[in-house]
């Protein structure tokens, strides 16, 4: 063999090892401005040739950079900056305050339904002229509508004839960051905290910008900087001017800054004997701790308490109410404009004889002793974010209350950030849930926003996925879940496909079949995981402590309460926790509508099935399968599930950026494997109850109860 | 006023708000391949336009696409791929095997000079056509050549007569990673640990293969995952595999994978009853471990060791020399080709008379005991990597034994990631430092690169300062360090402005003017931090355990030598520690050469001057000055230069991207904080026994001693 033709035999064997120079993939989300398929940017480029956005303050300036800046980037066109409407397509954008002229015409009247957050986008004609107009209030609702627009260009939207007129439904959208001091995060699996804190208040990460970014163009507009099982440092004044440092930089994306405050921090910081709500020198103590907050920071947002729960300290320490705290608080931050979330996740020192009843039984009694100012902070379910729950019996129990939404972005139980879940799906499921609570169509999402009770207060929380990972989730779909949480808090009753479909087109393009495919997947996802970790209403069968995979074995705990056999309650008879009449009763706390729905086994559909009731193994299901067949079909139907995620994904290679294709590839195998795991652990370990076989055909497990069982995990992350 | 006028008004008065979209600021490190000038690009371009690679296997691979991209960036032009030599430029890359028709040209010869990991650069003729030749004996030469080869065009450098032939001085150039599994790093200033233990094996994030292609670029070849504080479970199989991971990706870009091994992990992880060296129990361990640990990583490097030494356990808890620990783990690697890189950073149980002579007192009298894969890692002062330090007594009093340099890349006690603090040259002094041990030029660099002992086993390391920052060091100046540390690793005797300059080059551009402002600055930065923290050879005055800020007050403590009045000694007659023969005699452990340079008062360096001597606080300095007067003078001349510092690059805004120009604004102003707080507590400090003014025309501090002392810093990272 002549030395060319060894090289290029060489050649020929080497096309494997062609590897792309990894990029800093996802750190840009759903804001990677890359170039349009040139048809479709010729499609654009005309009706945006000249940009008409006088600028007043610092929100504008933001909002105008990010068109210029992503117009250049999708269009290879930066449109020039005019001071009057062009005779080619100008894009004008601005406030009654900046084009005070444009009151006078037809869009203006659009005005009247935005409010003070609110956009339009609307193509229209000025002075004869094609004009694309975004229009607000407020700069801040400019910036929002700058965001928007660019999604539609994103999406290959026809924007000759956009009329979009939008406010938010709910006025505060907040996510929740369980971040601690130390940059640990609790429940974080995209690294750790954002939040350097050491550096801070005099470096000003980079990445703050751009967190501050990526929320306000979905719409979030505070941000809860500290864990609730909160450090009373956050309120001295060192952590104060970090936290300032921080609202600085998010105040003009419109983002407020709100912190956790530890009940005792009168004591801990303050030397005081208690922190009794009623005591007077606890009172000043907050009095004077708020008006040093809001020295600090000037629009302060408020607080966030988690009290008397999972053993942080509150009011009923001194024997006082859940309103008592709460309403002390409130009086403090009343006169700043500031607010309390208070959480209704709360715990008795006793051993309740059902978990799920808690929360309503301690607030319900409370409805309309709250200051006006207060907002109760609801989970979406009673347990505790599990892959899937009935919605809260307090949503519509509380009607003289704001209530206010928690969702959980992070995937404490649904994976951490290897398993692709798209929450979008199970945010939607408990937003349209009917509480019935005043008829019919009393969903609620209409709890949510206000306007089932006519709150004006109205709020939503998400507990943040966010971390230090390049991508900010750990795993490029979970960006999907801080974007959909954003435009659901935006409109709870948006639609979770539409949300999903608008992500991908953002973040992957506007590839007809890649969308297609993976339009479905994401939409299954979330189910996917429900099938192999907690099918059929089961709930709370993850390992102790960390929640890393299955634990349904976990018994003979500290609390009744933290254990999985308390929640599945599996034996010889039968499994699921009855709380009908004829167990906890927890279905008593619905409304009667609620509880017809969910009452009869026979009726209850199987999504909750033994979330509310206890049935023996051969109980004969509605597809005519006995409940173990059911339950079997569920965990390997969800492992089978996932292997066809890895199918549709594997033919997109080629469509997607290499990196991101193979992160989610190697992303999907662990979740195959943690699938498998899930599955044989959870099968074999109710098998030992029912006596009954693995259906034929399905493949046995790998090992027997007791490997699984022995599993141990070591520095698994978020605790 | 109109309202066409009140909008120009606000454009006026809007400039300020300017705000660029913060990008991913500084993650591409100094291989962001962005356009050259046009002049510059036009000069390369012509000599560019082919690229003759045959690509014989990954790290070919690797190499020819980070060309291709980075042309493609640098000058906007991709050559075309060709199978031989074009009448246009040719750039032709290769090894004798690819290129086996190139032996016989000229320039073939230079390959005899390149050993294995070497490569050369030349500019040539080819069948009378130009040529440029990156010419390697192996792919891992050809990879290091590329990265060179585009740091030329960074530079501006002129490639049409380039004759550069280079091979490596060290043999092993490692980066040693304090890192834990739960991704907190010990010493780590830059966020937490890269390794995402958690999601490994399976999930493989792409900064794994940017970190490797960043370490290739500056010639690194080796990694120690783990922290030397080790904890045994890094051992198991299960970490192995996760290990294992790390490793396929690093191997295509030339860096093994080394691990810190727990002494006692035979008993902590085999069930053994001890762990004593001599034990045919535990050298058997140790043999299948490390066969087990074979079987994951083929390649595997070997051990790193923290023996007896602050807490860890080792061979003396048997009775046993640190030669008998190291030559036990020897033996179990060495047939597999692994080292054992052994810490002479050891602790006696006992306090010593002098800190600074225990690792001698202890290794010297082992010199020749060590097995031949066995590597002695000395630090390069005796305390612990202080902002300056004489060199380790130990180098040169080895000379049976290869000693391997340990520099701290970290700035544990050089200001964290807030204090730009240029360490190349901190660097360059010890290798520059001459220990007379066979006559003048007996340099430490020749003490590491074995040339002065003829040990063919060399090796160095670095304790690293990445980390998940975006910009993977904190600082953007950082980046430098593990630049310098690099290129010092490939020559220690390479010298620290050249690196310093070429870094800029490659990171900022080729301003001139530009260049001629940072370079000064960046030599002169680790000078200014030894000036506010410890000047005239004081050292270890730092804050309790996070090292953070100033502490000269420490004392009693558990261990005397973990205390600042230990090494500072101030009292009402002088300061300074005496390491002459009238002390600790310390001095007596370096050559008479050496000994002589420092022993006397009146002509040792003045930068050494209190690390060797206690003296009178009116003692006369050569300037004839007090000592006091110096002392001051060092402290408040320091805080001048970093505000010296903060105007220089003030004068830069506009020549550097604005998101990294902000960064280094804020970061700078937080380094003259904390320089202040370092000048004011050790001047007030000191003060109490001078009994001497500040200076006149100083100005006093702001505070009391008092207020300094009770300063509290929680969550301080890197512990």
């Amino acid at each position: 063999m002549n030395p060319y033709t060894r090289i290029l035999s060489f050649l020929a064997g080497v096309c494997l090892y062609s590897l792309p120079v990894a990029a800093q993939s996802g750190y840009r989300l759903w804001l990677d401005f890359k170039s349009l398929p040139t048809e479709t940017a010729d499609g654009y480029k005309q009706r945006l040739t000249a940009l008409l956005f006088p600028v007043a303050n610092q929100t504008d300036s933001i909002a105008k950079q990010e068109l210029l800046t992503a117009l250049d980037g999708l269009l290879g066109q930066r449109p020039t900056s005019v001071d009057t409407p062009q005779k080619t397509g100008t894009l004008i954008v601005g406030t009654p305050a900046t084009l005070p002229w444009l009151a006078g015409e037809a869009i203006g009247e659009h005005l009247d339904h935005m409010g003070e957050e609110g956009y339009g986008i609307h193509s229209t004609t000025i002075n004869g002229s094609p004009a694309t107009v975004i229009l607000a209030n407020t700069s801040k609702g400019v910036l929002y509508g700058a965001y928007a627009f660019l999604g539609l260009l994103q999406g290959g939207e026809d924007i000759t004839q956009v009329a979009i007129t939008t406010r938010p439904k709910v006025t505060l959208r907040l996510l929740n960051h369980w971040d601690n001091l130390d940059r640990t995060v609790e429940r974080g699996y995209a690294g750790f905290s954002l939040w350097d804190w050491h550096r801070l208040p005099g470096y000003r990460d980079p990445r703050y910008t751009d967190y501050a970014r990526a929320n306000a163009s979905i719409g979030i507009n505070g941000t809860v900087l500290n864990n609730v099982n909160a450090n009373a440092l956050m309120l001295t004044a060192p952590y104060l001017e970090k936290a300032a440092a921080l609202a600085d930089i998010f105040r003009p994306y419109g983002i407020k800054v709100y912190l956790s405050a530890r009940f005792s921090a009168p004591i801990e910081l303050g030397g005081l004997a208690d922190a009794d709500p009623l005591n007077p020198k606890v009172q000043q103590w907050w009095n004077e701790k708020v008006a040093e907050i809001y020295r600090y920071i000037p629009d302060f947002g408020g607080f966030l308490v988690k009290a008397n729960s999972e053993g942080q300290p509150g009011p009923q320490n001194y024997g006082r109410s859940h309103a008592d705290g709460a309403n002390m608080l409130a009086d403090a931050l009343e006169p700043h404009n500031g607010v309390v979330m208070w959480r209704a996740f709360v715990y008795d020192d006793k051993e309740p004889d059902d978990r799920a009843k808690q929360a309503y039984n301690e607030f319900k009694p409370l409805d309309g002793q709250f200051r006006g100012n207060v907002i109760v902070q609801v989970k979406n379910g009673a347990i505790d974010f599990q892959p899937r729950e009935p919605f809260h019996p307090l949503f519509g129990a509380m009607p003289q209350t704001p209530l206010m939404m928690e969702f959980q972005i992070t995937q404490e139980y649904l994976g951490f950030a290897t398993n692709l879940a798209y929450l979008g799906t199970l945010f939607s499921e408990t937003l349209q849930a009917d509480t019935y609570a005043d008829g019919p169509q009393s969903t609620v999402a209409r709890v949510v926003d206000g306007s089932l009770t006519g709150q004006s207060l109205t709020a939503i929380a998400g507990v943040a996925n966010t971390g230090t990972a390049t991508n900010w989730t750990g795993h490029p779909f979970a960006q999907a879940n801080w974007f959909a949480y954003g435009q659901l808090a935006w409109d709870p009753e948006a639609d979770a496909a539409t949300i999903a479909e608008d992500w991908l087109r953002r973040t992957f393009g506007n590839d007809a079949s890649l969308i297609g495919a993976l339009l479905p997947l994401m939409m299954q996802s979330r189910e996917a995981v429900v099938n192999y970790m907690t099918p059929l209403g089961l709930h709370h069968l993850m390992g102790w402590s960390h929640h890393y995979g299955p634990g349904p074995w976990i018994k003979d705990k500290q609390r009744a309460d933290w254990t999985s056999v308390y929640y599945h309650q599996a034996d010889k008879d039968g499994i699921g926790f009855d709380r009908t009449a004829s167990g906890s009763n927890a279905l008593g706390q619905y409304t009667p509508e609620v509880r017809k729905r969910f009452e009869d086994p026979q009726t209850c559909p199987d999504e909750y099935l033994l979330w509310f009731h206890h049935l023996p193994w051969d109980f004969r299901m509605k597809s005519g399968e006995t409940l173990w067949e059911t339950l079997c079909g569920h965990y390997y139907g969800g492992v089978a599930e996932v292997a066809g995620m890895q199918a549709v994904w594997e033919a997109q290679r080629g469509k997607v950026d290499s990196t991101v294709f193979q992160e989610v590839s190697d992303l999907l195998a662990v979740q195959h494997e943690e699938a498998i795991l899930w599955r044989d652990a959870c099968v074999l370990y109710f098998q030992q109850f029912s006596g009954m076989p693995i259906p034929e055909g399905l493949e046995q497990p790998a090992h027997p109860l007791e490997y699984y069982e022995h599993l141990q995990f070591h520095f698994v992350p978020g605790i």
